[in-house]
Protein backbone atom coordinates (compact mmCIF):
# COMPACT_ATOMS: atom_id res chain seq x y z
CA UNK A 1 0.00 0.00 0.00
CA UNK A 2 1.45 3.27 -1.04
CA UNK A 3 0.28 6.39 0.59
CA UNK A 4 0.65 8.39 -2.33
CA UNK A 5 -1.56 6.44 -3.85
CA UNK A 6 -3.98 5.12 -1.64
CA UNK A 7 -4.00 8.08 0.99
CA UNK A 8 -5.89 11.03 1.98
CA UNK A 9 -3.45 13.18 1.89
CA UNK A 10 -2.03 15.90 -0.49
CA UNK A 11 1.33 15.72 -1.37
CA UNK A 12 2.51 16.61 -4.21
CA UNK A 13 5.47 14.89 -5.90
CA UNK A 14 7.09 17.68 -7.06
CA UNK A 15 10.32 16.70 -10.19
CA UNK A 16 13.82 18.52 -9.67
CA UNK A 17 12.75 21.33 -10.53
CA UNK A 18 9.88 22.08 -7.69
CA UNK A 19 7.30 21.66 -10.48
CA UNK A 20 3.87 19.30 -11.07
CA UNK A 21 2.60 19.10 -14.14
CA UNK A 22 -0.80 20.99 -14.31
CA UNK A 23 -3.91 19.86 -17.20
CA UNK A 24 -6.75 22.42 -17.49
CA UNK A 25 -9.87 21.60 -19.27
CA UNK A 26 -13.43 22.78 -18.81
CA UNK A 27 -16.29 21.30 -17.45
CA UNK A 28 -17.03 20.40 -21.06
CA UNK A 29 -14.22 18.43 -20.78
CA UNK A 30 -12.17 20.03 -23.50
CA UNK A 31 -8.30 20.54 -22.74
CA UNK A 32 -7.75 24.02 -22.70
CA UNK A 33 -3.59 23.94 -21.81
CA UNK A 34 -1.05 22.20 -20.06
CA UNK A 35 1.53 24.13 -17.73
CA UNK A 36 3.42 23.64 -14.44
CA UNK A 37 2.72 24.44 -10.92
CA UNK A 38 4.95 24.73 -7.90
CA UNK A 39 3.99 24.76 -4.07
CA UNK A 40 3.50 28.21 -4.34
CA UNK A 41 1.27 28.26 -7.57
CA UNK A 42 -0.75 25.71 -5.74
CA UNK A 43 -0.99 27.27 -3.15
CA UNK A 44 -2.28 31.04 -4.80
CA UNK A 45 -4.00 28.53 -6.82
CA UNK A 46 -6.25 27.43 -3.49
CA UNK A 47 -6.52 30.72 -2.01
CA UNK A 48 -7.38 32.81 -4.79
CA UNK A 49 -9.72 30.05 -6.76
CA UNK A 50 -8.00 31.32 -9.85
CA UNK A 51 -5.26 29.00 -11.73
CA UNK A 52 -1.69 30.47 -10.97
CA UNK A 53 1.48 28.72 -12.51
CA UNK A 54 4.86 29.01 -12.37
CA UNK A 55 6.09 30.36 -15.66
CA UNK A 56 9.76 28.29 -16.58
CA UNK A 57 10.22 30.53 -19.35
CA UNK A 58 9.39 34.30 -16.95
CA UNK A 59 10.90 31.98 -14.02
CA UNK A 60 7.85 33.49 -11.83
CA UNK A 61 4.42 32.94 -10.76
CA UNK A 62 2.35 33.46 -13.18
CA UNK A 63 -1.70 33.73 -12.73
CA UNK A 64 -3.18 33.23 -16.01
CA UNK A 65 -5.06 36.35 -17.45
CA UNK A 66 -3.30 38.81 -15.39
CA UNK A 67 -2.49 40.72 -17.91
CA UNK A 68 -5.27 39.53 -20.89
CA UNK A 69 -7.92 39.03 -18.24
CA UNK A 70 -8.96 35.84 -19.16
CA UNK A 71 -8.56 34.22 -16.01
CA UNK A 72 -9.42 30.58 -15.17
CA UNK A 73 -11.74 30.00 -12.68
CA UNK A 74 -10.99 26.67 -10.40
CA UNK A 75 -13.82 24.34 -10.13
CA UNK A 76 -12.57 21.31 -9.38
CA UNK A 77 -8.79 20.52 -8.64
CA UNK A 78 -7.73 16.75 -9.13
CA UNK A 79 -4.52 15.02 -8.53
CA UNK A 80 -3.40 11.57 -10.13
CA UNK A 81 -2.03 8.15 -8.80
CA UNK A 82 1.27 9.20 -8.16
CA UNK A 83 0.48 13.10 -7.58
CA UNK A 84 2.49 14.48 -9.55
CA UNK A 85 -0.42 15.38 -11.94
CA UNK A 86 -3.28 17.76 -11.31
CA UNK A 87 -6.37 18.44 -13.01
CA UNK A 88 -7.83 21.64 -12.88
CA UNK A 89 -11.55 21.88 -13.94
CA UNK A 90 -12.30 25.46 -14.79
CA UNK A 91 -14.31 28.09 -16.23
CA UNK A 92 -12.78 30.60 -18.41
CA UNK A 93 -13.46 34.15 -18.46
CA UNK A 94 -12.27 34.03 -22.30
CA UNK A 95 -10.07 32.08 -24.55
CA UNK A 96 -7.28 30.13 -22.83
CA UNK A 97 -4.36 30.43 -25.34
CA UNK A 98 -2.38 33.12 -26.00
CA UNK A 99 -2.77 33.06 -29.79
CA UNK A 100 -6.01 34.04 -28.88
CA UNK A 101 -7.98 30.83 -29.58
CA UNK A 102 -10.48 29.00 -27.05
CA UNK A 103 -8.03 26.23 -25.98
CA UNK A 104 -4.36 25.64 -26.95
CA UNK A 105 -4.90 22.50 -28.65
CA UNK A 106 -6.29 23.91 -31.93
CA UNK A 107 -4.79 21.53 -34.12
CA UNK A 108 -4.60 17.94 -35.40
CA UNK A 109 -2.02 15.77 -36.02
CA UNK A 110 -1.84 13.71 -38.79
CA UNK A 111 1.32 12.07 -39.59
CA UNK A 112 3.92 15.32 -39.98
CA UNK A 113 0.91 18.02 -40.72
CA UNK A 114 -1.37 19.47 -38.35
CA UNK A 115 -4.82 20.57 -39.44
CA UNK A 116 -6.83 23.01 -37.89
CA UNK A 117 -9.67 22.05 -35.43
CA UNK A 118 -13.06 22.70 -37.06
CA UNK B 1 4.50 35.00 -36.69
CA UNK B 2 5.57 31.71 -35.51
CA UNK B 3 5.96 28.67 -37.63
CA UNK B 4 5.56 26.17 -34.86
CA UNK B 5 2.23 28.05 -33.40
CA UNK B 6 0.84 29.04 -36.81
CA UNK B 7 2.30 26.42 -39.38
CA UNK B 8 1.23 23.07 -40.71
CA UNK B 9 4.08 21.06 -40.02
CA UNK B 10 4.27 18.72 -37.05
CA UNK B 11 7.36 19.83 -35.15
CA UNK B 12 7.57 18.69 -31.38
CA UNK B 13 9.16 20.93 -28.66
CA UNK B 14 11.16 18.29 -26.96
CA UNK B 15 12.61 19.03 -23.65
CA UNK B 16 16.88 18.57 -22.62
CA UNK B 17 15.01 14.56 -22.13
CA UNK B 18 13.75 14.28 -25.53
CA UNK B 19 9.90 14.44 -24.23
CA UNK B 20 6.59 15.63 -24.52
CA UNK B 21 4.23 15.44 -22.09
CA UNK B 22 1.14 13.47 -23.14
CA UNK B 23 -2.32 14.09 -22.35
CA UNK B 24 -4.72 11.42 -22.22
CA UNK B 25 -8.86 11.64 -22.02
CA UNK B 26 -11.68 9.62 -23.36
CA UNK B 27 -14.07 10.93 -25.83
CA UNK B 28 -16.27 12.07 -22.92
CA UNK B 29 -13.40 14.32 -21.84
CA UNK B 30 -12.71 12.60 -18.52
CA UNK B 31 -8.75 13.05 -18.07
CA UNK B 32 -7.19 9.48 -17.88
CA UNK B 33 -3.54 9.76 -17.50
CA UNK B 34 -0.72 12.02 -18.43
CA UNK B 35 2.50 10.59 -19.35
CA UNK B 36 5.68 11.33 -21.97
CA UNK B 37 6.52 10.58 -24.94
CA UNK B 38 9.78 11.02 -27.12
CA UNK B 39 9.94 10.70 -31.08
CA UNK B 40 9.92 6.74 -30.98
CA UNK B 41 6.88 6.66 -28.63
CA UNK B 42 4.99 9.20 -31.43
CA UNK B 43 5.79 7.44 -34.14
CA UNK B 44 4.53 3.90 -32.49
CA UNK B 45 1.50 5.41 -31.51
CA UNK B 46 1.07 6.69 -35.14
CA UNK B 47 1.92 3.46 -36.40
CA UNK B 48 -0.04 1.42 -34.41
CA UNK B 49 -3.48 3.28 -33.73
CA UNK B 50 -2.71 2.29 -29.71
CA UNK B 51 -0.83 4.70 -27.25
CA UNK B 52 2.73 4.32 -26.45
CA UNK B 53 4.70 6.10 -23.67
CA UNK B 54 8.45 6.53 -23.01
CA UNK B 55 8.72 5.36 -19.18
CA UNK B 56 10.63 7.83 -17.18
CA UNK B 57 10.86 5.17 -14.28
CA UNK B 58 11.65 1.97 -16.55
CA UNK B 59 13.58 4.10 -19.30
CA UNK B 60 11.95 2.61 -21.99
CA UNK B 61 9.22 2.30 -24.81
CA UNK B 62 6.04 1.73 -22.97
CA UNK B 63 2.63 0.12 -24.47
CA UNK B 64 -0.03 1.07 -22.20
CA UNK B 65 -1.86 -2.14 -21.85
CA UNK B 66 1.00 -4.21 -22.87
CA UNK B 67 0.63 -6.62 -20.22
CA UNK B 68 -2.70 -5.88 -18.33
CA UNK B 69 -4.19 -6.02 -22.22
CA UNK B 70 -5.78 -1.73 -21.24
CA UNK B 71 -4.93 -0.73 -24.26
CA UNK B 72 -5.97 2.88 -25.34
CA UNK B 73 -7.02 3.52 -28.79
CA UNK B 74 -6.17 6.83 -30.27
CA UNK B 75 -9.25 7.90 -32.26
CA UNK B 76 -7.22 11.49 -31.99
CA UNK B 77 -4.39 13.50 -31.28
CA UNK B 78 -4.08 17.08 -31.14
CA UNK B 79 -0.89 19.09 -30.13
CA UNK B 80 -1.00 22.62 -28.47
CA UNK B 81 0.45 26.00 -29.48
CA UNK B 82 4.30 25.66 -28.93
CA UNK B 83 4.24 22.12 -29.64
CA UNK B 84 5.68 20.88 -26.08
CA UNK B 85 2.43 18.57 -25.28
CA UNK B 86 -0.04 16.42 -26.89
CA UNK B 87 -3.44 15.46 -26.37
CA UNK B 88 -4.58 11.75 -27.16
CA UNK B 89 -8.59 11.16 -27.58
CA UNK B 90 -8.78 8.07 -26.91
CA UNK B 91 -11.43 4.76 -26.54
CA UNK B 92 -9.63 2.64 -23.57
CA UNK B 93 -9.88 -1.17 -23.33
CA UNK B 94 -9.78 -0.99 -19.71
CA UNK B 95 -8.70 1.09 -16.46
CA UNK B 96 -6.00 3.59 -17.72
CA UNK B 97 -4.72 3.49 -14.15
CA UNK B 98 -2.94 0.94 -12.56
CA UNK B 99 -4.55 0.65 -9.60
CA UNK B 100 -7.85 -0.52 -11.37
CA UNK B 101 -9.29 2.83 -11.57
CA UNK B 102 -10.95 4.14 -14.92
CA UNK B 103 -8.80 7.04 -14.46
CA UNK B 104 -5.93 8.42 -13.05
CA UNK B 105 -7.46 11.42 -11.46
CA UNK B 106 -9.99 9.11 -8.83
CA UNK B 107 -8.97 11.93 -5.86
CA UNK B 108 -10.48 15.47 -5.12
CA UNK B 109 -7.68 18.04 -4.02
CA UNK B 110 -9.72 20.01 -0.76
CA UNK B 111 -6.69 22.15 1.09
CA UNK B 112 -4.32 19.50 1.92
CA UNK B 113 -6.74 16.17 1.79
CA UNK B 114 -7.85 14.21 -0.83
CA UNK B 115 -11.35 13.02 -1.69
CA UNK B 116 -12.17 9.76 -3.63
CA UNK B 117 -14.20 10.97 -6.90
CA UNK B 118 -17.65 9.98 -6.57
Amino acid sequence: MNDREHGTHFDPRFDSNGLVTAVVSDRAGALLMVAHMNAEAIAATQASGEATFWSRSRARLWKKGETSGNVLRVVEMRVDCDQDALWLIVDPAGPACHTGATSCFYRRVSGDTLDPIG
